[in-house]
């Protein structure tokens, strides 16, 4: 096949040298990405942060291409031809299962986006066809990679690590969406310090400063774009609205509900109902619910079109306030089950480096001239310092315009207790 | 008020000092462009092209800002504080009255997106309540701004002319989102030399360079992205998408019509309606309609939600050529009214530069130090060599994927006749 | 006066408002600054490096102008005009004492480079001429704001603390010029959350991680670029060239020595001297003297023309292995003071962030909505764990070339001693 | 040998794979260029001009790797592994004879810097020995490539025409360097699409705006930097100093004038003085002839050390004034040899683009799909807009300072001439 490239803003070109990588972007799987947003509700809080999925999906895709040309130029690459493929096409479809608004709903379509991603992979779909045209084993080869379970490990290390493809390129791409500086990184020069020894990959220390310099980025990020107050205020009240039509649903309440949608909400999600969905979906379902005849549907859906989000309160809600909250709030009829939440981003994990986390069995190690090998954190101040913390944020969203707009002694006493005035 | 700030991918940060801009854009009106993209269907051409209307208008209005704010710094803006904050405001909201695609489809929803902006300014909205706060004659002086009627004609300048606030982010944003570079070009330099003088905008000679660049710069994304032939065949297919379902609903065809889509196509279109369309709500009736019983409106629908585009046929098609693919495609039953289109981007109007053009009354005027005035194509010999130049460009569309996989003698016949093979 | 602009690669363009500030870039004393590279010899580590001093002194100017502007803005500036334009001369005049490689040879000259900043602006210089135009204590004032002690304390903070328009300029430039990318952090968000409070410099607490990004940066800088080991290599062999040439001097050694370069290695030096050294004059005596009789004189100053540096060992010497080089050296008539170098970088501060070292009294403080003030190292995890911390290195450097070349019993225990092989 | 790489601001990183390649970096005759301005005198103009003929040489050899692998791995590189290095090393040391300020003082060293680069190459030098290294007549071989004449002319295609390495690297770099965005276009994409066909170079059509792009950045270039009024001052200056010190010299004159620089001057040169001039050596002469006891030769290099520069009238000088200032110049004292200095920089060649020029054999050909061969000034408006166009420019330089500080009838007369006023 002839070389294709896609102008692409953080990479440049992407490079196409595999038919099956071409036909796999061409697949209306992958096409529907293009309607996912990337970081789901973030744009509420950064309007530049409107690049999809499809986007990072190539981005990935381009990362794993140049470490794998990097490696194989440098003769260090123990990978067959057809491993070096699992990695490119695994790199391109990993995120073929995200659903609507990315990880902010993931919990609310049963199912990680990997076990939607792998049900893809192996179900009736135009990539598992494209797949099982290379070998009849292919799709399942994707979906162990995908679930780390790859009788190679590099080739699951290379998919998924605390430096991987996906990551380098989330943090590149997002950066430069939201035009927050803090994730740039030296992608180039991490994948030149990049070696595989014995199997596993590894870092040359003369590279030390610029993977701690891609851990800090990944810190900034998630305190300054990933877990930012206003986008943690829309993820609530997308939460909210399928919480409410999931009991609207059960409760037989005459709604506007597309079957695809009914069929997940009510748990006999299939992959054919799930790729229905999009952002694009969601939006014009929020539009009719936005009429519903339910007040508290209609109210947050069109808050999330309008948005009109909740406000934070910081800190310093005792449970004895919030608990007065909760009882004024129903005294008032403004349901606090929907409208006054605590959020705890501390359960969320901070993946920014863990070292010891379960679920990161991937410390970065770095090999220095005569051959030591040393765990970063070892090395690093600064990423010592952040590594494996939980930082904990305790705050509580409400929504403002309810209560300021109100009159009487009651919205007084919130007011009080939220220290509010107009 | 205190100084807010928005993080802006182009300009780095957008500033808002006035109560009215901040609620203008808190208005549903114009968070509704945050669903509709600023290139329309672009994006299936260059992936990162996914930036909206929204983050335009924001960067819109920053520059005009910065422009009012360059000139009242040097003292040299005969402009009261109304006619100032009526070019900050004209700036937001002139492109309110987009609606899906953008450009895309403009003509299929019965009306410039100028009139809709104006429709949506002086209609029951948010925007125009905002509006009316200020001055009960307020919305209406919006709306003589866009139509080019205020009486302050520099008011009328500043925001549409050759060099606009406009004209000046969306080249930076679509260079930047797309990637392309051609599009940058100096604004901190433009905005730095540009005057009024006699109540008209001028740039000093000493900035010819930066303004032929600019000139120069629109000539290369004219070429490069907005007329790009793989966007041209993703707007002839949405056009022809409309095309069918304006006839079927004329036929009263069975299928998926929310009422507010059947009164713009029935031509009862009114703000109400035109509100709730966005790309958003048009990807979701695509769905609906790619599962339709007309053959034609399912496939073409499908064609833009999976990306499976015409292909294009540069150049050499006569008219004996092309009556004979018509008369061959009838025989296919591929009916050419959808399936065999040509193409003359000629017909669009050049509007890189055409000094002498009807619709630009505002050629681009730069003075030297000893006071002569002198327009900018007598001045700079690339500029002159494209200004007001309509070059022609012939493209027939079609579906190759159809004609490939056919057999037969037909098929081969059209085959021959464009010249394809496998 | 009008408005005069520089085109700056860092802050795109340098605004000039104050004739005196003209002035004062014109004299002939900034002028020199043009030929004295910011980096001293890093550029024979990064080519990119060749920026000059007087580059600097224009973006701290300007950067002082920026942040006075956003203060002055938002009324929040308690200072005359003639205290701000101090401010603003100062920035730009701070670093005019630099001598040739800046602080590379900075303890060589006879004083620190404040020291002759404040000599050439109280002394009979076009800048002491200019200075005193503006009022006859003008040049007193400025030394004492350089010395630390002018009355204004917000003055003094403005030009020296923990983050100043000084060091915001030559991070950003340097990262820039070296293209290490790890300098890089948000100058205008800085700028936007620095706030005064009762005379002090504060940061708003919202900006807290762009103010631990700007720390951060420093600390990269410092480990990449300013105390890489190839440059500390030059600069080793910079400051032999004149232990030597100073000897040489002392003996009545018959060498090139211009008149005013004697006067300085006799600490005879006075500002008139001083002002024609620069790095193009020293390069020419670098010549002159790589062809002297003394060997050692000729070998060390054709080193740094050609780039011929010294190697390191990065650890493991022993005293023991160490006496016994000596020895080795000494017995093949390669002297060891001048090509067996010990050097700890942990003697050099460490001024990436120290909040309780003597000489930075200006911690950074932060202040939430609240009002509470914190200090950044109680708040950031990263910063804290930087913060005050000397990181000891030991490198021993030596001419590999020279060992490498040499042959028999004397020259092969050096080699083993030095682990190096051919 | 092991990959090596230099961080560069321009490519970012630049990669080394041949030794040979390494040694003729670390050659001290390519050390000598770090200490030559890579746009001689302009950085008096932009004062971020600072980067040196070091750089420039490394990127272009750069440039050159990046061709030369792309057409390999696309197969269609008829070149054998000789001819290929020959490229790599031509292009590293394709400006090893530029004198002090680069093209500035060209004319003044006795030979173009082709001329010197043949010598050096060919001399007794450390490039030569490397170059010998490889085959006794490879140095031979790179003086042909430099002159042209080498048999392989894909070999001299690919070091000298239109579109090169030398002339891709300087544009990007010096654009960078100056801050001026007009240089900037699209190099990875006309790599892409270069091809070779029938032993020479072409491109694919597809690739013509990227093309148009580099030549108009070209165009932009001239005019904003390489032509910049306040730079040809500076060149002009220099200039009159080597007249001066040229005359001087002949006259016997009693002056600082280092041997190397007599030998030149007195047209004596050899390849071993001239490696010793540089800028550093040049800008410490002038220090010394600034306190020559000629009052022409001190004042002259002053001006260049203080930026004291001339200043230009822009037109209108007819012959007749012209002399009569000559006259008065003359009854002043103030030689007009000297200070009254007529400038057309039409007698540059304009080398942005001159399809038809003698010296650029070399038009550059693009191909459509159909291997239809176009030149490219028959498919772009613009540039065969600005095609071997000469434009004329007239400027008048004199000293305005002097003018301006003087008293009587005949300053009177010439301000009056020169229509200036305090």
């Amino acid at each position: 096949m002839k070389e294709r490239v896609f102008k692409d803003p953080v990479h440049d070109f992407i490079y196409v040298y595999d038919k099956v990588i071409l036909d796999l972007i061409d697949s209306k799987e992958m096409q529907r990405l293009r309607r996912i947003k990337q970081l789901g509700i973030s744009y509420l809080t950064y309007h530049g942060a409107e690049h999809s999925r499809f986007s990072h999906s190539l981005g990935t895709y381009e990362v794993m291409r140049r470490i794998l040309d990097k490696l194989s130029r440098k003769g260090e690459l123990p990978l067959s031809e057809e491993d070096k493929l699992l990695c490119k096409v695994t790199a391109l479809l990993h995120d073929c299962g995200h659903g609507p608004f990315s990880h902010s709903l993931e919990s609310v379509f049963g199912g990680s986006h990997e076990q939607w991603s792998k049900d893809i992979i192996l179900g009736d779909t135009e990539i598992n066809q494209i797949l099982a045209g290379i070998s009849s084993d292919f799709p399942k080869k994707v979906a162990e990679v995908i679930d780390g379970k790859y009788h190679n490990k590099l080739v699951v290390s290379l998919i998924s690590s605390q430096i991987d493809a996906d990551r380098m390129d989330y943090l590149l791409r997002d950066s430069k969406a939201t035009g927050v500086t803090y994730g740039q990184f030296d992608l180039d020069r991490i994948i030149r310090v990049m070696e595989i020894n014995d199997g596993s990959i590894l870092f040359r220390t003369a590279g030390m400063h610029s993977i701690e310099s891609y851990v800090l980025a990944r810190y900034s990020m998630y305190w300054q774009v990933y877990f930012h107050p206003t986008t943690r205020s829309g993820e609530i009240i997308l939460k909210k609205i399928f919480k409410r039509a999931r009991i609207l649903c059960q409760q037989g309440f005459d709604f506007y509900l597309p079957l695809c949608l009914r069929n997940i909400l009510t748990d006999n999600s299939r992959v054919k109902d799930y790729l229905k969905l999009d952002d694009a979906f969601m939006f014009t379902v929020f539009q009719y619910w936005s009429h519903s005849s339910d007040d508290i549907l209609a109210d947050l859906s069109s808050r999330i079109l309008n948005r009109r989000l909740f406000k934070r309160i910081e800190c310093g809600i005792t449970d004895e306030i919030y608990e007065e909250l909760v009882i004024l709030f129903n005294r008032l009829g403004i349901n606090p089950d929907y409208y006054l939440v605590l959020d705890h981003p501390s359960h969320i994990s901070y993946d920014y480096y863990q070292p010891e986390d379960e679920h990161s069995k991937n410390p970065i190690y770095l090999e220095d001239k005569q051959g030591k090998i040393n765990e970063l954190s070892q090395l690093s101040d600064p990423v010592r310092a952040i590594a494996g913390k939980k930082q904990v944020m305790y705050n509580l969203y409400y929504p403002r315009d309810m209560i300021l707009s109100g009159q009487g002694e009651i919205y007084d006493k919130i007011k009080n207790l939220l220290s509010i005035s107009k």
